[in-house]
């Protein structure tokens, strides 16, 4: 879990994720050597500050963002949301601006909901601000801020590990309202033909997927995948033996919506390991969710 | 109005077409050889359930959806919606699971407004339901769950009859965020260099639009169509006499959001004829402003 | 000041371009030989009622849109929004149909906030109504409907004066939902590479942003640019001593939402004067404002 903790302490809101992807990149050059397969690494300029990383002969392409939400200076001691932050008086915000490093604490005002910082002094118009990290483990859980998409993350990484034929595209903005995958979406399919795609996301605990019984396959969230793509999913899934549960919901969205409104025909669907305390400092996911998230990406880059 | 009637029959939500379009598929088989002109039949792989149909040397494309709104079993007896369905507790569902045949009643919990079902056994998370198909005639009417869109589906197929240039494209998606339109529309547009469009699907009775006074020629919904393109399109309704009225909403929306946004310059407009009781199992439409949907597009496919 | 006032008083609301299209065309055809660079002027077919212009070796795209808020006249004497229109019972709304020319005033009903006009006789259904041009100026300030955006239309014009490699491009229906930027940002990105956008609109005066003291750049609103390319700009602005302001909201947008999401990697920023009575007849803005905003986009396309 070094790996996870690592990834879970760079600070990357939608719109700044550079941080992050140097790390990656970094992470990639170190131990590509390792993997079965070499990967082409496709990143920079018209891939602003996205990662592709293609593997062999690909068939399916797996999504994993590298984006959080968090926080953007207003004016005086405002603060804007940036994407959707869980909110409460005392969450620890850490950033940088011209003046050196911040440690504050966020203000939500009781009456209206107005949100401000309280620190020793006044931060600059635009800085970003993020929860500040404190991982956490248990025998049998990770505890962690951005775990929601970290783990999405640390997921694709391992799964380079043993790959031999797939793409892994790592994207910005996820959080607040999408802006790369639409052209991720078209430079694959226009250059591998790829057209079936994997979501590797964390999703939430509910009273239909309890941490520890699987990875969550969803059927639907606010937009509905094709039905012969999931299909195929669970068939595979259920002859592996890999431990999962199916998903049902009416909202929430990831990645998958730039896939399904864009000008290719991709199939799609969203698996991932559930998390509690979702879009606060204190996400929680269970390590055998983790376990059979990874199995069963392994499985499907073979399969499908 | 058999084929009407086998069309408001077959199950199609949104995500799930694949049964509608194999129906499709085959009705074009056989009735292709009556028709003026045999078109080019583009379906599978790259158009997944889609079916777009080319004739001629086609200058107008006209976009029939294919799927329909419903409901997706949650967890316990809970349904979310696909689309946006009118909800009235006693409404009666059908649809199929690994148990077998489904045939129970939609419950609408009047304080909460949340959806269930009410049947002798659960149902597999995931099961889509559809209304079940009531279709009712009389000399003037026709009456039917999902009239919005099969109608629309039934003018086209209609349409292809006397087709001598023009594309008709069966879509999918349309009731529940849209998503295949936009690669439709890109195929059309870089193939055959085609950016004039027709919305073939089904309207309201409102104040303004009334049942039996002709097909309505929308001016704008939430959308806002190019001016100069809608109104070539009424002074052809003109010349011809072609019984029609003229919409003007401030809401809704149709295939046409996709056309739009996407990266084509299309001109598009929606033409359909007007149903009351609207998404609801007893949609119902008057059959003069059927006759006037399929004369207005024979007319507008041969002069745009 | 006369060719803003000439385009302020042009009635071109989303939808219906065309006439201040054919305005600009005209303008350019007068006076490009005037100009630093002649362009090559791109306008008709299938760029719509859109006009793209190509100066030298492109690096840089400035967007511009030409339409503006208005009314349709629904059924009786409704109306209904195009855009987000100020609305107060009295403004005086002018258009025209087909029993000539219209000068009503707007009635807003206090109980339900319905919209409706007062007039002599009915409108044409479908008829689009903007508001009267009352263009006035003092020694520091301009005001008019519709600064929103033939302010952002001026300065590109102005900016074209003194270009050598760039491109401007007008676009249509921002205030509506978009749809052309798509195609247009396609178009530039294939045909000359270009991926870096300025947003030539109108933004809000408000606590942080007070007129007078330079032309806004936005460090975000609903949408967050990339951080880096936005950081250059700032620097940019910084080393030419030209007066501005940093923006920061959480809402509003822009022609940038369609470049954002869109399937090319665009880099953008909105950079604009501030007004006050948004969206209203009175649309303020400080002479001051003007000027910064001209002299940042003439430093911004030397220099990104």
């Amino acid at each position: 879990m070094h790996l996870l903790q690592a990834l879970c302490q760079i600070p990357a809101p939608a719109g700044n994720e550079a941080p992050l992807t140097e790390f990656l990149l970094r992470y990639i050059d170190q131990h590509q050597a390792e993997w079965d397969t070499p990967p082409t690494v496709l990143a920079g300029g018209e891939f602003q500050d996205c990662i592709i990383l293609i593997f062999g002969t690909p068939r399916t392409a797996v999504f994993a963002h590298l984006d959080s939400i968090g926080f953007t200076v207003r004016y005086g001691r405002q603060l804007v949301k940036i994407g959707g932050p869980a909110v409460e008086s005392g969450y620890r915000l850490v950033g940088q601006d011209s003046q050196g490093e911040i440690d504050c604490t966020l203000v939500v005002d009781e009456q209206t909901g107005a949100l401000s910082y309280d620190f020793h002094r006044d931060l600059d118009r635009g800085t970003e601000l993020t929860f500040h990290c404190d991982f956490r483990q248990t025998a049998t859980t990770v505890q962690s801020c951005y775990l929601d998409n970290r783990l999405g993350v640390w997921n694709a990484l391992r799964l380079c590990e043993t790959l031999t034929d797939g793409i892994v595209a790592f994207s910005c903005w996820e959080e607040h309202g999408g802006g790369s995958v639409a052209y991720l979406a078209k430079y694959i399919y226009e250059t591998y033909g790829v057209h079936q795609a994997l979501i590797s996301d964390i999703t939430w605990v509910t009273e239909g997927v309890r941490p520890g019984l699987g990875v969550a396959i969803s059927l639907r969230d606010s937009l509905i995948p094709r039905r012969s793509y999931v299909e195929r999913i669970r068939r595979i899934a259920e002859a592996a033996g890999v431990p999962h549960q199916l998903e049902v919901e009416g909202s929430g969205g990831s990645d998958a919506k730039e896939l399904q409104h864009g000008a290719q025909p991709w199939d799609w669907c969203f698996i991932g390991a559930a998390e509690d305390n979702v879009h606060s400092p204190h996400e929680m996911v269970d390590k055998r969710d983790i376990e059979s998230m990874l199995a069963l990406y392994q499985v499907l880059l073979r399969e499908l």
